[in-house]
């Protein structure tokens, strides 16, 4: 009863809501940034940015027996997908009209920021991939818990590898891309399988008080995890 | 009220549910037709054949909450199904008979046909398959309003797609198709999506005595659209 | 009444569950077979060993509006994957470093052992994937009985066909396999339909007292048939 309450009030807090919605974004751009570079169409882009971001929920929530499913109970993710889409278009549409018209100005324009601020996006873009993540492996292990699915060291790591990674997958299994990096050695759902092991594990044998620090030990241990890994370069264990 | 009970009795009526089921046999007809020519066995020919007919409505009535799900509580869409790939089955299967037995009338008969009904079939096809894509964009929309998802104006949209468009998608991701054409800029989707959003504006803003009017022209203009779009082979808006 | 008292003994009865748990490994081995000879990592195993074990369950729970749904109401299965993937990853990695160590001795005795063993390594694994598909079948039919999907004779071989091969359908989209086995002639899904159609007018037409030999029959003819037509090669009818 306490952990319910302490839990519900920090999912609804302000601060955990915006690192919710800024991996939402950061998943829906991942599928953007394929859809533009694959040929696909202002509605492919949006079915390859909705996956990531809210497939692999969608799938947790009904094995869960969510009712209504969260992205009909919560609308803002749907509407930010929608949103980055649009966004991306117009700023796409620009930046080729812009290359028609102005073409020395955007030339050197362009050369003076691609030297400076490439490394910068990527490292922006890893970052909020990792914040999305950390909080959807927080928020996938307490569906599990919410939803009572027992034995919860099971079902609250299996919720967080469907919420945080499930979504990539099915994103490449609509591309039909048989390379599929989360299940070929990209350190990704791993991570969100062993902090939602801990998370668990924290819940259950720690006392109600110190819940929000459980969680956001899980956040940043999970973002940092994912962040080096991926610098670093290091793989998964293969099977 | 007054909009849910109109609604009730245009959904029921006869005439709609012709059309519906016109727009099944046409989506299962889509499946069937590359099961044939890509070697896939009678079962895998009724998956095909399942998938755009009746798997995008089933996505779309777990997000919403169907319970039962639709082609449950309306077996006539599976039946429809079964008949149509057993019936293509036993036809093929004469067809390749009498082309053993009876060679030479065939042959006759079949240039004179071919001649004639080539194009004349491929417009049929064409025809029932825009109903198809008009009757569930309407009933789409319809269940978002049922379920209750709000907004509408994202929901009616989103449900008249997955209704009308997301089972074709989903018969090309079984088939391991990077082509898939409906998220590659044929123009199709987004027909539902636009004509969603004209119903939803229609009967959110207009009075209850015009629905049966409002829905009439989503069929036809839904339907007319899809097939001069593909008359003149114009293409759906890039990412 | 009498029919569902009856059959929920049985399917509770240790000798059924055993064949299901035994069904589920042996699916689940199916899929990290792949998994080791097409380079995935261990979170990729689980994914492919989970498909066909339980994807095909879950859809049909879906389907037929099961809450909560069976794999989380019998955490059994679940556990029993991920012990499958995790031992058969502790054999590999022992395998694999005892070539290493103590090369000669490990190849005398592989050479011997592979001589003698590799057919009935192949026919247990038959045996045991016939079996899943014998007891999946059976529980199939039984889940379309039990919520009352009508007509039976319908979603009976439905339910049977998505409970024991759709899974292994899901196994193989997940790869991107455009060859995908049981939709392009390999007789598996075929026999679930038909002796669910069995099962369905054996339960329907006959006597309550005779049920459990009715699914017994079932389970037999379902298993020995699938063995019959793998040894002799024999291929699913073509669309």
């Amino acid at each position: 009863m306490d952990h319910a309450f302490l839990i519900d009030n920090i999912v609804r807090a302000h601060w955990f809501i915006a690192l919710d919605l800024l991996g939402t974004i950061a998943f829906a751009l991942s599928g953007i940034t394929i859809a533009r570079s694959e040929g696909y169409s202002l509605i492919g882009a949006f079915v390859l940015a909705a996956l990531p971001a809210i497939g692999g929920g969608l799938v947790m929530d009904l094995i869960a027996g969510r009712a209504p499913v969260g992205i009909i109970d919560q609308p803002t993710y749907m509407i930010s997908i929608i949103v980055v889409v649009v966004t991306a278009k117009l700023v796409m549409a620009f930046i080729d009209l812009a290359r028609g018209r102005f073409l020395f100005f955007f030339d050197l324009a362009y050369l003076y920021v691609r030297a400076q601020q490439t490394m910068t996006t990527r490292t922006l873009l890893v970052l909020f991939d990792s914040i999305g993540l950390a909080s959807f492996t927080v928020t996938g292990v307490l569906t599990a818990i919410q939803f009572n699915c027992r034995p919860l060291v099971v079902w609250g790591p299996a919720f967080a590898v469907l919420n945080a990674a499930f979504g990539t997958v099915l994103r490449d299994v609509f591309r039909a891309d048989a390379g599929n990096p989360v299940m070929k050695g990209s350190f990704y759902a791993e991570i969100a399988a062993m902090w939602g092991l801990v998370l668990v594990l924290g819940l259950t044998w720690l006392p109600p008080e110190v819940d929000v620090w459980i969680i956001t030990a899980t956040l940043v241990g999970t973002s940092v995890m994912r962040m080096v890994l991926y610098k670093k370069g290091i793989r998964a264990p293969m099977f």
